[in-house]
């Protein structure tokens, strides 16, 4: 298998993370999304949709979008379990994943391309006013996220699982473009510290 | 089980038809979203979240977001499979629904919010030039749809699938909301009329 990259993007981290803690080891490419890359006919040969994380199969196929390459990770590698066991710790853990994966990654993501230079790409749409509404909406989430954290050490159920992995992917890269944690959120920032001392955090 | 619904909207109804594939049948209550009974103190008890579908679970659970509560009725009952079976079935059916959830289904959905008047809330956040690039976004998905549909019978993989189910609840609450499908799309077309027929698409 082979992980097509980025060191600096939010989702390809997520997906580093959860190869890190299945200790499966793969080939990663890096693609220079500042640069392009992406959208340069090589990749477009690779993912038609120019994103990245893609994981290339050892038959060739690809998998793009976050959540299907850990799922593709956690059907071939079930141990350590990200995604749940039980069919209930199964939807809440998807519950979660869906909720921190629209309301802190895609919100901070979303800030980054259209309200800041993102990047750096010219003639793209953007959308200023969107792009601060999804600041307002990271904020948000980060209070939800908080209140979920009282009494609990992980975001979904009793372990640790991929909507971990998705949250702090998506906290730390607000960080990196300018959206600092606002004060308070006690349970939250014990979280945070929580995450990221596992080894897979620097992954 | 008890099935939070509404009848009109387009999440509830992918529930709905999943239930009706693999036949398995809940208590359905109906929250009008058009009067805002998803913002009422009684719903919220149920899902402070707010949103349906939601899924109340025997031991009274709740699991919100379609995807999550998808994954729960596969896990319970397999048979007929939704979500795929291999690692690699799993995975392309997971990213295919990935992309018609964005691209289909939440760009039909934000149009109607931002650049329609939505469900009538009063002082809510728009921003109708959003809303119409996601017109934009949706015809363009449609289009990545029909070349995905050429020499297929379904969108994600040989069986008719859960990213199949999410494509037409997005296609069809498009056009309820005054987005026709544009000219030309051969392979769409005929994947509709084919999952139009199916009698879960009238659940």
């Amino acid at each position: 298998m082979k992980l097509y990259d980025c060191k600096a993007a939010a989702n390809p981290r997520s997906i580093r993370m959860a190869l890190a803690e299945k200790a499966i080891d793969v080939e990663c490419v890096q693609i220079d999304l500042f640069k392009g890359e992406q959208h340069g006919e090589a990749f477009r040969k690779i993912n038609p949709f120019g994103s990245v994380p893609c994981l290339e199969l050892d038959d060739g196929a690809v998998i793009g979008e976050s959540a299907a390459i850990a799922r593709y990770l956690e059907a071939r590698q079930p141990q350590p379990r990200l995604l749940g066991s039980t069919p209930k710790e199964q939807a809440v853990i998807a519950m979660w994943q869906r909720r921190v994966e629209d309301g802190v990654l895609n919100a901070a993501t979303t800030f980054f391309h259209h309200a800041t230079s993102g990047l750096g790409e010219t003639g793209r749409y953007r959308n200023a006013d969107w792009g601060q509404a999804n600041k307002k909406r990271f904020v948000d989430a980060l209070g939800m996220l908080d209140r979920q954290l009282a009494g609990r050490a992980y975001v979904a159920g009793d372990g640790f699982s991929f909507a971990d992995i998705t949250a702090i992917c998506g906290i730390d890269f607000a960080k990196a473009v300018g959206i600092e944690l606002p004060d308070g959120l006690p349970n939250l920032k014990a979280w945070h510290a929580r995450i990221s001392s596992r080894p897979s955090a620097s992954a």
